[in-house]
């Protein structure tokens, strides 16, 4: 099989290459990891020659190019359909699946007001309108699929899911958005995963400043 | 099998209702339609006790519930996979979703200054920041993929990447945003697909006004 690389930019900013980034590193999938930090206005002339949104994360296959966080996860499920990215069962996908659409189409306060930002000091800020129903939304989400699964993760083993709600861990607990117990419970089972911690570990070893990012 | 009930809003505005049902449809796929129009603030105190997100589309199949457009398709694509709602190469697939899930997460600017509406006579707007730049990447887009597909939609026959853009015609047509002939053969294989015209005939006889989406 052709090598699989994945694009993505600075790990203590970049929210949405964290997520495939994540999704295939707890999967065991062999990848190839290129690094290319953000460049003025969070963004690199090269994303565009990478990909057609000239945005990262975008995988390399072959000729093929997939872009977008969660169609990256789809495409490694297919790939490779016995490393767990999805649930089993199909109710539990379509639960994991629709979880991960609202993750990946909504939460537009809480994203724009709490930038990801792995180094970040957790510290409270201002909050704009919507932030709290968008945390307050989240943290339901969290419950009721954990609650059905029985845990740690949203669907019992780490899947998908977890991997594009990973982001928002870190936005949760460095601008210190929550209280709840099982919340946190499942804040720290992400940030006890190994492969969290090398990601994290990247991330704080990175001295790139991203004035936009930093809230 | 349980019947798959989709509730949705209405067809004049709901963008977000008209994907899901148009890919149902037009892949002959059985299901019990339930339209609840939108009350004020374009929502409605109903739509909270049929989907946790307070939003509609949502699909019920039992005691399963699917929210978001895109999850909706994956999971009858599922249910029914000779029905075509994903083109049947990998490749394909893998493109589908991308661009599918671009349009789910993104073009932001498009959508909030135009909004879809069915009844709208072609007028042209002021364009605020954005709009001009989505319009292009989503023109970009489908050139790139009928190029390859030889057309006319945008896998060859009708998936569920042309379910998730079909509001976007409509936002191009009434709102006067394109001229390039390859987009305007594109939304018109769109505009004569049989279940455009079922639910634009619905649309149009429908006499709700909802004023936030009266630009």
């Amino acid at each position: 099989m052709d090598e699989l690389t994945l694009y993505i930019a600075n790990k203590n900013y970049s929210s949405w290459s964290f997520r495939p980034w994540i999704a295939m590193t707890a999967a065991g999938i062999p990848f190839r990891e290129e690094l290319i930090p953000f460049g003025p206005g969070a963004t690199h002339p090269r994303f565009r020659d990478l990909s057609p949104t000239g945005r990262v994360p975008v995988l390399h296959h072959g000729a093929v190019r997939i872009w977008e966080s969660l169609a990256i996860i789809e495409y490694i499920a297919e790939l490779f359909p016995d490393a767990g990215l999805w649930p089993a069962d199909r109710e539990s996908r379509s639960l994991a699946r629709s979880i991960s659409m609202e993750m990946l189409s909504g939460f537009r306060a809480l994203r724009s007001a709490c930038p990801m930002n792995m180094r970040r000091p957790v510290n409270g800020i201002a909050l704009p309108e919507g932030v709290i129903a968008d945390v307050t939304r989240i943290e339901e989400i969290w419950r009721d699929m954990r609650q059905r699964s029985g845990g740690p993760f949203l669907f019992g083993a780490f899947s998908g899911a977890d991997a594009m709600f990973a982001p928002v861990i870190n936005r949760f607990a460095t601008y210190d958005l929550v209280r709840d117990a099982e919340t946190i419970a499942y804040m720290d089972a992400m940030r006890a995963h190994p492969a969290w911690r090398v990601w994290e570990e990247a991330a704080l070893a990175e001295s790139w400043i991203v004035p936009e990012d930093e809230a």
